[in-house]
């Protein structure tokens, strides 16, 4: 069985509020949250942990926006955002801060639904080129570390690359570590010692 | 001076067309065309070759969506797409399709100028993080390969790790190649002569 979705509205106005809070009911089966007072907003997001941040503000200065973005965590949750203005540069900076979904002519009950589906199906497409990215990044960076690691063996002790290689995997099996954690912590131990 | 963007818009619709691009000519200065019938699009597209492709289309079906999507080649330029109405399978398809902005409660000219700033926002940022993804996958690949041919010249000829990436280097300065490019030659050679 899927779990509930679990939205939190941020907004201030509490008619509005009230009014989004109803369309989600009409809308889907969610559990909803709405944040009215803005003060500690990162932490408080952070204990209610939802999965969609669906924030309202009319007017935004750049400033604002930014530190919204900022405090609804967008790299670990999709994060909507309906204004009611805006210009290319306000809007460029929300898709940088990593806003999922950026509505311009503000919130519309009917409309909450559709940019809710987009937000997360982009947030979920994000994360898994974010998480790609991360892992290749990894790898390389692994790969570069055993290079080293294995050059020092070579010169320390005079043995071959492939003599290197075994000694440095049987290192991490003997230390239940990964062969990259092995050759990071022997190339920093040789740099201390230098 | 920066070039005016180009827009094509793809409308069957002939009245909402002129819509459209009145309200593009309100919104700014850009270069705009129309393509009224969708026959040959991708060949269409290609010649146009526009920054932007604004596609309206009321109520498509997950076939036309994808054919419509593929067409306009949303890796190489922002896609702007407006439907009527929408599921949260269809908005998925069309963001993981590569749709830059995915409108769903249709085409309002007021509404054209920020969903075009937002989609170009979006598409630089993903072209970013893929071009970012495509080159340190390269990266790492070029690494294994100059692995694997080193590991083939030191088997071969006897030779030192060193002295197999200095054969390796100076093969590449010499032929004015990559040495990723001298080390996948050396391993596909390698293997025919198996």
């Amino acid at each position: 069985m899927q779990q509930r979705l679990r939205i939190t509205v941020v907004e201030r106005d509490r008619d509005r509020a009230l009014q989004v809070v109803d369309a989600l009911k009409e809308a889907g089966d969610y559990e909803v949250s709405v944040l009215g007072d803005v003060t500690g907003l990162a932490r408080k997001l952070a204990a209610l942990d939802p999965d969609v941040v669906l924030i309202d503000i009319a007017n935004p200065s750049r400033d604002t926006l930014e530190e919204m973005a900022l405090a609804s965590s967008p790299m670990e949750r999709a994060v909507a955002m309906f204004v009611d203005r805006s210009d290319d540069a306000l809007t460029t900076a929300a898709i940088e801060a990593g806003i999922s979904a950026y509505v311009v002519d503000g919130l519309r009950p009917e409309r909450i639904k559709p940019v809710l589906d987009a937000a997360i199906a982009r947030f979920k497409m994000v994360s898994r080129m974010r998480r790609e990215l991360e892992e290749t990044k990894a790898a390389l960076a692994e790969r570069k570390m055993v290079d080293r690691a294995k050059g020092l063996l070579m010169a320390a002790k005079g043995i071959s690359e492939g003599e290197a290689y075994t000694l440095l995997r049987r290192a991490a099996m003997d230390q239940g570590k990964k062969i990259g954690e092995v050759a990071a912590a022997l190339v920093t131990a040789s740099e201390l010692l230098k």
